[in-house]
């Protein structure tokens, strides 16, 4: 049994995002029925509805966890759910909530090695104690278990794989060429497995484009959650509010021939849930034709505290 | 005119935490009137309530601003009434909330040089796009004027002055003897000042003890903010949830000879209140005898959401 929460589905900055006032913002706001807030790009993952991991750390992670039944502490006087984190990249969105887990809680977080070297680079994290926070590399395209803090499987296996990507935004070299000095470690898919019966999923938050290999890999997956950041890839131009492409900021859009519904039109993947929507995103909003689009397309977008089981 | 808004009044971790299951955590987690949950701490301050300054900027800075109208953004397509930040240290519970303030929105972070230095060695502060956000140096002792984004003068004033403390968790140095490395530079105070009336308050959320110079510093001041973590020093091993002491930790106690409460009880200030609580402190709790005794000398106990005209 895999049991799946969606802790924020919403890209970087949230949905509002705190100094945004586009009208997707400002209905969200005014708390429309068709409008729903999202907190930032997270979800959470358990093989026994005891033990959980979460998949990427969002800055909104203290309130997604006050927000989350399954999450809060159990027992006296300390206690967490909370056993590990797995990272798919070292993005601001992904990485800040590692801050939140403080408070001397015995956890792993898992990540390849370049992620590692940023949160190394960076003290800041070394609020989470070494002697209790253990840190994990996962090799790409290795198989590898997770464990509780004490040391037993959890019944839950990772695989990362590379997935073609930007680097965190603040590292970016702007002499490095097109592509920032981007290598394949800097952003990952995952692919998470119930070891006990082999029922599995992917999570693929960011994502610049479908190559062949990552077609083939996706290809008949039961459930599939992907990077849904913009609509087009010159949203944030349009919408106002930016200059950036999103291509440029490493993420697929999902519109069009060369759009990511398009890109799993023929993969045959039982459910589609699209996760990290930007809040310029039109899909955001339950009476636009893009979500009628999408949704006739098979795809679900997806909302903070979805509960899904597999 | 003097407007401060308390965005956050608990201490790193906030109340509840999320992994502390001790009986105060739990009441908030209930919902209970007397057990009203706070996020972590900081205040924002305006002189004309229409640009606005962080006091500290929390983990939980997005919700602060989700829940406090006066911040949020008033033009399309984005803007901030925020105009800047002051940091009076750089624990995480002070300064992860910078990570919120990214999006390309103008600011200026006031810090010492020591704290400056935190953030410039953590690359992941870089997410503030150093084109649109400046980093500003304020010598000790100094009176510097806060600046709006395009320039003008904020009407606002602000002194750091240095108060007994201890340099953050993550920065500790055990082979640096009994203050780990500590510089006067690592903690302060702020005094806040509208330039055009010489209204003023101090902000002093963590402060270890109370020097003499310190005490001639807040005499006869018309509003304090202080350092509530603890109600006694040895409250986190009474409540079963840690080892450390509120001293070790860099922060004064409220009871007893040598605690808070009785420091200020000579000084003479108009209004003082309790910012910067730890979910163990019991005058948290509005039916404790702490509580009782903590207004009955004369002080207040913060709740996110004040909203103080001086």
């Amino acid at each position: 049994m895999l049991r799946i929460l969606v802790l924020g589905s919403a890209a970087g900055g949230g949905f509002p995002q705190w100094n945004c006032n586009c009208e997707n913002c400002r209905r969200a706001r005014r708390s429309e029925a068709s409008a729903v807030a999202r907190t930032q790009s997270s979800l959470a993952v358990s093989a026994d509805d005891e033990h959980w991991f979460l998949l990427n750390a969002s800055p909104d992670l203290g309130q997604q966890i006050a927000q989350s039944l399954p999450l809060l502490p159990a027992r006296e006087p300390r206690h967490s759910p909370l056993a590990g984190v797995v990272l798919t990249n070292a993005d601001v969105d992904h990485i800040a909530g590692l801050l939140t887990l403080r408070e001397r809680q015995p956890l792993t977080i898992y990540a390849t090695r370049r992620v590692h070297d940023v949160l190394a680079s960076n003290s800041v994290f070394n609020v989470l104690n070494p002697e209790v926070v253990k840190r994990q590399t996962i090799e790409l395209e290795q198989s590898a278990a997770l464990h509780l803090p004490d040391g037993r499987p959890a019944g839950l296996a990772v695989e990362l794989f590379s997935v073609p990507g930007k680097v965190a935004l603040f590292l970016e070299n702007p002499d490095a060429g097109p592509n920032f000095g981007t290598v394949p470690e800097d952003t990952v898919g995952a692919k998470i497995t119930d070891q006990s019966d082999g029922r599995h999923f992917f999570y693929v938050p960011g994502c610049a484009s479908m190559p062949p290999d990552l077609a083939r890999r996706l290809k008949g997956a039961p459930l599939v959650f992907f990077d849904g950041t913009t609509w087009t890839n010159d949203e944030m131009r349009t919408s106002g509010v930016g200059e950036k492409s999103g291509s440029r900021m490493g993420h697929m859009w999902m519109s069009g021939a060369e759009g990511s519904i398009a890109a799993f039109s023929d993969l045959g993947v039982g459910r589609r849930i699209f996760v990290h929507i930007n809040n310029t995103n039109p899909v955001l909003l339950a009476d636009t034709p893009e979500r009628a689009e999408a949704e006739a397309a098979g795809w679900e977008i997806a909302e903070d505290g979805m509960d899904i089981r597999l």
